[in-house]
C-alpha cells in the first residue's frame, strides 16, 4: 500500500522521523529526549533529568494516585556503518514507495517511543483525570554500556521508593506481523572468558611443548554437547554458544603457548548463573586444563508470567487487532532484566525486528500508528 | 674454562665471529658468502655464484676425479628480535665468561660454515692432490621462504647433470653434547589450513545460525586422539599439531560464521603425504563438515639409513671424541630435503641446538675446534 506523495503524515510518523533526524548513536542523545520531555510536560508530566556520566535519562511521571505504569526505552540506536550500504541515507527518514518508514532507529525504538508519546496525549486528552500514574523511562545508553541508563535510574528509583506496578518497553518484539509476540521475560546472559594455558614450542618437537588446543578439544567438545536443561513452559531451553576462539602466533611451526575462548551462556529459569559457572568448571576440571575462567553476568533471566499487565496488553492487542500475541520469551536481552529487579510486571511490545541492528532498518510506517493504538487500548484497561 | 682475554683466537672462531658481526637476516647476506667464497677461491676451488630472485647462493668445487662430497649450509639467520632481551649485542658475537661464543648465528649456523672452511683448508694443504671432489653447496635463504635457495640450487645442479654422493649439512644436530647426535635423514612435513563454514548469527537465536565452532570440536578432538602410524626403527610416529585456530568476530554476542584451523604434520616413512591428505579428509567427511582444506607439502621424508658417509660420519666423531653418536631423525625440516632428492647420502652434523632461534644464542666455543677437527677427520676417511 504506497503512500500518496502528498498524503499527510500522521502524528506518530511525524515524531518519529523528527527523531530519527538526530544521529543519536550510542550514547548521544542529539536533543531526542528534550523533544519527548517538550511533549510531555505539554500534558503535565513532571520530568526528572537524571544523567548519569555522559549518559542522559529521565523519569517522566502524570497522575497522582494508584499503581504506576512505565513505558520504558531508549534514544540510543546502534552505528550505521557507510551510508553508501544504505538504499537511502540512514539519518534521512523517509518513507518508500512500499509504504517503509526507513532509517537507523526506525524499529530499534523510535518508531515505539514516537507511538507511545501519542498514545498517552490522545489517552490523557480523553482522560485528562485517570486512575493510575503514567511515567516515562527513558535512556540514551540501551546499545551501549548499559551501566549510565537503565541500570542507574533504576538504582536511583529504588533509593527513591519510587512505585512502579507495570512497564511496557517498547523494543520490536514483533516477528511475523504487528504484535503477533509480546515478550514476557527474558533468558539470563552469563559470559564466559576461558584462557587455557600450555607450553609453547615448536611443532617438531611436539613433546617438548603442551599444546593448549590439543588440551581443550575434548573439553570444548562436552560443553558443547551438554544438556544444561530443557526449558521450561516459559523458557527454551539454556543454550551455550562459543563467539570467539583464538589461539597461536601466526606461524605455522609452533606450538601455541595459551589458547583463548570466549562463550555466552542464554538461560532459563530452571538454572541459576551459579550452577552454570560451577558445572562448567566441573567439565574442564575433568579434562585437567590448566585455565583461568572469568565470568560476566549480563542479566539474570525474569518472567512476568501472568498478572493485570500481561492481560492488559493481551486484550489491548485483540481490541486493535483481533487477535492474540502469543507471549514468549526468546531473544537477547533488554533493559527489562534491570526494570524487573523493582517487582515490576514487564512486557515488551514493538515493531516488526527483522531489520534492526542492521544497514536499511525499516518498518511498515501504518505499524507505527497501530503500535500507538494498541498502547492506548493497554491505558484503557488498565486506568480507566 | 673462561678463556683468558688475551688468547689468540683460533682460525674457527675468527672466521666464525667475522661471519656473526654481518647481521644476514633472511634473504640478505650481507657479504659472508664473499668471505667464504675469497678463502675457498685462495684454495683452488672454482666458484659458481648463483644467484635466484634476492637469495645469495653458491656452488664451488676442487677436484678433478671419483665421488663428490659437499659441505652444505646457509648463511642466513632468523631475526634477532629487540637488542635489549639480549645480554651481548646479537650482531656484535663476543666469547663470554663461561667459554661460550655469544650471538645470532653462532649455533645455526655460522658456526659450522667456520668449521667447514678451516677443516678443508687444513685437509686441502695437508691433502692437495686427495681423491674425490670437495664441495661447497651454500644459500641465504634457509630460514625464509626455501624457495630460491638450496631448492634452485639443487635444480640446477640437476639440469647440469653435476654429481653429489655425499652431503654434510652443517645443521646443529646436537643435543646434549657435541656430535651427540647425527642426523641420517628427516621426518616430512605436511602443512594443512582447514577453513570451516557456518552461518553467523546472533548468540541470541542459535537455531538460525551455524556455528562452525561448535560444528568442528569432535572432529578436531578425533584429529587429535588420531594414532597416524607407529614410526619405525628411523623415525618417531608421525605427529599431528594445530599451530593455529581461530573464529569470531570479537564480539561476545556474535556467533561467527567460519572457522580456520592451520595444522601441520610430520610425518614418517610409514606413511605417504597422500595418506594422510585421504585419513584427514574422511574425518572430516565423517563429521559433515562443510570445509575447504588446502594443503601444502613442505618436504618429503628422506632417510640415508647406511654407507660410506654415514660410516665415515660415526668414525669421525670417534676419531675425535672417543664416543659414537646416535643417528636421529627427529626434529625439524632442513635443506637436507632437497639435496636428497639428488640420490645423495645426506646426514646434518653441527653443534648443539639448545638455544637456536632464541635470544642469547650461543655455543661452547671450543666446539667449533672440536667440530672442524671432525669434519676433517669425515674427509681424511673419505678422500685419502
Amino acid at each position: 500500500m504506497p503512500m500518496p506523495e502528498n498524503a499527510a503524515l500522521s502524528p506518530t510518523l511525524t515524531l518519529a522521523m523528527e527523531l530519527m533526524r538526530r544521529p543519536s548513536v550510542t550514547p548521544d542523545d542529539v536533543g531526542c529526549q528534550a523533544l519527548m520531555v517538550e511533549r510531555l510536560e505539554r500534558l503535565g508530566f513532571h520530568v526528572e533529568r537524571l544523567p548519569f556520566g555522559d549518559v542522559e535519562n529521565f523519569w517522566a511521571v502524570r497522575g497522582h494516585h494508584g499503581p504506576v505504569l512505565a513505558f520504558a526505552g531508549h534514544t540510543d540506536v546502534v552505528p550505521s556503518g557507510p551510508d553508501v550500504l544504505w538504499e537511502h541515507p540512514p539519518f534521512e527518514p523517509c518513507i518508500d514507495d512500499d509504504g517503509m518508514l526507513c532509517g537507523r532507529g526506525a524499529a530499534d525504538m523510535k518508531g515505539s517511543l514516537a507511538a507511545m508519546i501519542t498514545a498517552v496525549e490522545r489517552f490523557v486528552t480523553a482522560n485528562p483525570n485517570h486512575d493510575g500514574k503514567i511515567a516515562f523511562l527513558i535512556t540514551s545508553d540501551e546499545e551501549g554500556p548499559a551501566i549510565d541508563g537503565t541500570r542507574a535510574v533504576v538504582e536511583h528509583l529504588r533509593e527513591a521508593h519510587e512505585r512502579l506496578d507495570y512497564c511496557i518497553v517498547g523494543e520490536p518484539s514483533s516477528t511475523s506481523e504487528l504484535a503477533d509476540t509480546i515478550k514476557n521475560g527474558r533468558r539470563g546472559s552469563l559470559g564466559g572468558v576461558l584462557h587455557v594455558k600450555g607450553v609453547q614450542g615448536h611443532v617438531a618437537y611436539p613433546h617438548l611443548a603442551r599444546n593448549p588446543i590439543h588440551e581443550t578439544t575434548s573439553a570444548l567438545d562436552a560443553l558443547v554437547r551438554e544438556h544444561w536443561d530443557g526449558g521450561n513452559s516459559f523458557f527454551p531451553a539454556t543454550s551455550f554458544q562459543i563467539s570467539n576462539i583464538r589461539s597461536g602466533t601466526g606461524a605455522t611451526n609452533v606450538i601455541p603457548g595459551e589458547l583463548e575462548v570466549i562463550f555466552n551462556f542464554r538461560y532459563s529459569t530452571e538454572v541459576t548463573h551459579t550452577q552454570l559457572r560451577e558445572r562448567t568448571e566441573a567439565i574442564l576440571d575433568a579434562h585437567g586444563l590448566d585455565y583461568r575462567l572469568d565470568w560476566t553476568l549480563n542479566g539474570e533471566p525474569f518472567l512476568t508470567a501472568k498478572g493485570e499487565l500481561v492481560e492488559a496488553a493481551l486484550a489491548g492487542v485483540e481490541e486493535v487487532l483481533g487477535r492474540r500475541p502469543e507471549l514468549s520469551t526468546a531473544g537477547g536481552t533488554s533493559d527489562g532484566r534491570f526494570i524487573a529487579t523493582l517487582g515490576a510486571q514487564v512486557v515488551e511490545l514493538g515493531p516488526l525486528n527483522a531489520t534492526i541492528h542492521k544497514v536499511n532498518e525499516r518498518v511498515y510506517a501504518a505499524d507505527l500508528d497501530t503500535l500507538s493504538d494498541i498502547y492506548e487500548a493497554i491505558l484503557g484497561r488498565l486506568f480507566v
